[in-house]
């Protein structure tokens, strides 16, 4: 039976770290958002019958299981489908530090209240977005640099895993959202661009960035850019 | 040979979902920060010879691993040590559910730099605070109880898991920081109470609070009370 990912339409959003890894274990899965709508996502968050209902999507439905968090699912196909090439628990702590990362990222535009418009919180949002920029973002960043340099691949931890994926993934988040940022960090974190590029160009994960799934990012997303946060 | 703890001395923070753990499990370990000072803290997180440089405290270190994340450590204790009395994916998720509540709790103190003091971002605390109190709070909390009554138990899971313990440390945490805000709360949580009560009065839990190791919350950790972000 194909799996199932819930999640909003129409951004690539946390999800998207869930499809980049599907993608790549080359599992059959749908996006129940776009083959049957909005209303499907909102069943699913709600269905009272389930035993543990989620906090939030992304959600991923595999036969009985019901699984939330970025991090845990993505532990979960890997316990399950994937080629045990890394350790799972530095794959989970590298990967937790990236949701740490994205969910800092996250904060830049909504400092105040992620229930209220980026327009309503800008002034905050400018003073959140100078400390990103300018010690938070060059300190994570740094941190998988050295992973990176240290495990002698392009790699963070030796053996191409999903934590790979979700960093590229992250970087080309950060160069929409933080283009003049990112420019100036870059280059002194020089593993990450390669290790981005050789995750992209995997052969499965290039095919499905070629495909009308891969969504743009957006400014109703996680990555926005919105150049006064990034001068 | 003992597990050793490494985190940031004399707060109880982060470290002591781990700690609670621990107790809980009857394991032997030691606090490295309390045996031999903050120096080992630092050597620990700077040491260039190992494979995974960890991000942050807490570390738990056992034999060759050294393990970073409060989830991620939880999710090996109770994998390695355990009684596997509950699903490792369901335990996963609801810990970073809880891992997603001390964020924003840590935010409400902290809402623009967390390099930065307090004071010198309380005007905006403030405005975040209100937020939290008013709508994160009672949703994350919310939540939690609908999976404690559903699952007919004290517990969240059913049987008692590392997230009972993790949830009643983040419930008394809260009552410290926000007790205005908790005492309107918590009559709406009801299964919440009851679940702390039987966490916190497990044997080994009880007798662990009764020592001079449990430490108190204070204004330098992660649970901070200032009535003005209470009123």
């Amino acid at each position: 039976m194909a799996l199932e990912l819930v999640y909003w339409p129409p951004i690539p959003g946390r999800g998207e770290y869930v499809r980049l890894y599907l993608e790549e274990l080359g599992l059959e899965w749908t996006d129940v958002a776009r083959a049957e709508g909005a209303a499907r996502v909102l069943h699913e968050l709600s269905r009272s019958e389930q035993r543990l209902q989620p906090l939030a999507p992304p959600v991923l439905i595999d036969g009985p299981r019901r699984l939330s968090h970025v991090a845990n699912i993505l532990l979960y196909l890997s316990d399950t489908y994937g080629d045990g090439a890394v350790d799972r628990y530095e794959a989970n702590s590298v990967q937790l530090s990236i949701t740490d990362l994205v969910s800092e990222l996250h904060d830049t535009h909504h400092p105040i209240d992620v229930g209220a418009y980026y327009e309503d919180q800008r002034a905050v949002a400018l003073q959140r977005a100078e400390v990103f920029r300018e010690r938070r973002l060059p300190k994570f960043l740094g941190y998988f640099d050295r992973l990176a340099r240290e495990s002698e691949g392009p790699w963070l931890l030796g053996q191409f895993s999903y934590v790979d994926l979700s960093l590229a993934h992250t970087i080309e988040g950060l160069r929409y959202a933080f283009p003049r940022a990112m420019e100036r960090v870059e280059p002194t974190v020089a593993a990450l661009p390669r290790l981005t590029r050789a995750a992209l160009d995997r052969p499965r994960i290039a095919a499905y960035r070629a495909t009308a799934d891969a969504l743009p990012f957006n400014e109703d997303g996680l990555f926005r850019h919105y150049p006064e946060l990034d001068p």
